[in-house]
């Protein structure tokens, strides 16, 4: 039987993150972040390198190679995708999860009984929150959004050829900024709870 | 003060009405949609010509009219979207609803406080629905499921210039088809009754 997992798309400075650490203590999973599985994948041995220059952490970087490099073979974000594939794969196989981020809901798609959740919020509110979170940056709230937004769409279209934050590619879609990052963990959780199969 | 509004814009096939009027129903609240908004224009005296042809019951006739007579002035669809206006305004004004269609969202946006919603699910369930809901035709049901969707689509985007089925423009998406109409409808009166203020 396959595992059910929850998986968290969002939007920079939407609270997804949280609301996946939370969702994941309400029922007693683990979650892992973008973040851990980077580390994961730069743990494996065989892609410290290739790690670098993600979508996540370098302006310019993924889209620059993505877009120009791959005449000349695979990319390093090709070898760090397929790495992330097998990594997420593993996880998702070993026990019910929340994970967020990495583009879990279509690399799991068929691999476990997912409920695919995206969290987005209006500018405004993540412009805010990205400052209370991360602090002041050179570049202004608004402009690091637009890039980082800009960077998950392009990645994500790239590798899954989805349409990214299109509602009809997730169970349930939230705005964190009008309903609160709370109640949208409650949301998650409770839909986990009551909801037997969530293979569309 | 503004009145609370749901607003609940749907897949052709995905059981939206039925969930507004559940929801309706558990807040005790009243629940107009399409039909019932249609049915106003027609009886506020001049604009019952107006109504025929509009995306949601004439094959052809939104599209068709919206996209070659405008150069002669205001087309039916033109009138009927200024009535519908006007009434989804008056309804809102007079206390706390659930509105299924007409863009409710867009005209209610700063004029009440909204839950927007947004209902959606996959062409195989509602493929399935709209025969046990609405019977066989001579179309296929898959075939009356894309022309409904382009409609709508057209339709919202030509009167509201706002991507169709785009997460960030709803508070709350939802897939019904995995999620069950019940259990929608549960958490949309749930976040009503519980978030305070729905203005984003």
């Amino acid at each position: 039987m396959k595992n059910r997992i929850i998986t968290i798309s969002r939007e920079f400075g939407s609270g997804g993150r949280t609301i996946g650490k939370k969702v994941a203590q309400k029922l007693n999973i683990p979650c892992y972040d973008s973040e851990l599985i980077q580390k994961i994948a730069q743990e494996s041995g065989f892609t410290e390198s290739y790690v670098q220059d993600t979508e996540e952490c370098s302006p310019g970087g993924f889209l620059a190679s993505a877009f120009s490099n791959r005449a000349f073979g695979k990319t390093n974000e090709d070898y760090l995708w397929e790495v992330q594939w097998k990594i997420i794969t593993e996880l998702a196989e070993k026990g019910p999860c929340v994970i967020v981020g990495r583009c879990a809901d279509y690399i799991l798609r068929e691999k476990a009984a997912c409920l695919t959740v995206f969290i987005h919020a209006s500018v405004e509110y993540r412009a805010n929150r990205i400052v209370q979170v991360y602090g002041q940056r050179e570049e202004s709230p608004e402009q690091r959004l637009r890039d980082k937004d800009k960077r998950r769409a392009a990645y994500h279209r790239f590798y899954t050829n989805m349409k990214w934050g299109y509602a009809q590619n997730y169970h349930v879609a939230l705005d964190s900024g009008v309903l609160g990052i709370e109640r949208c963990a409650d949301i998650i959780a409770g839909l986990y709870e009551t909801t037997q199969n969530q293979e569309a």
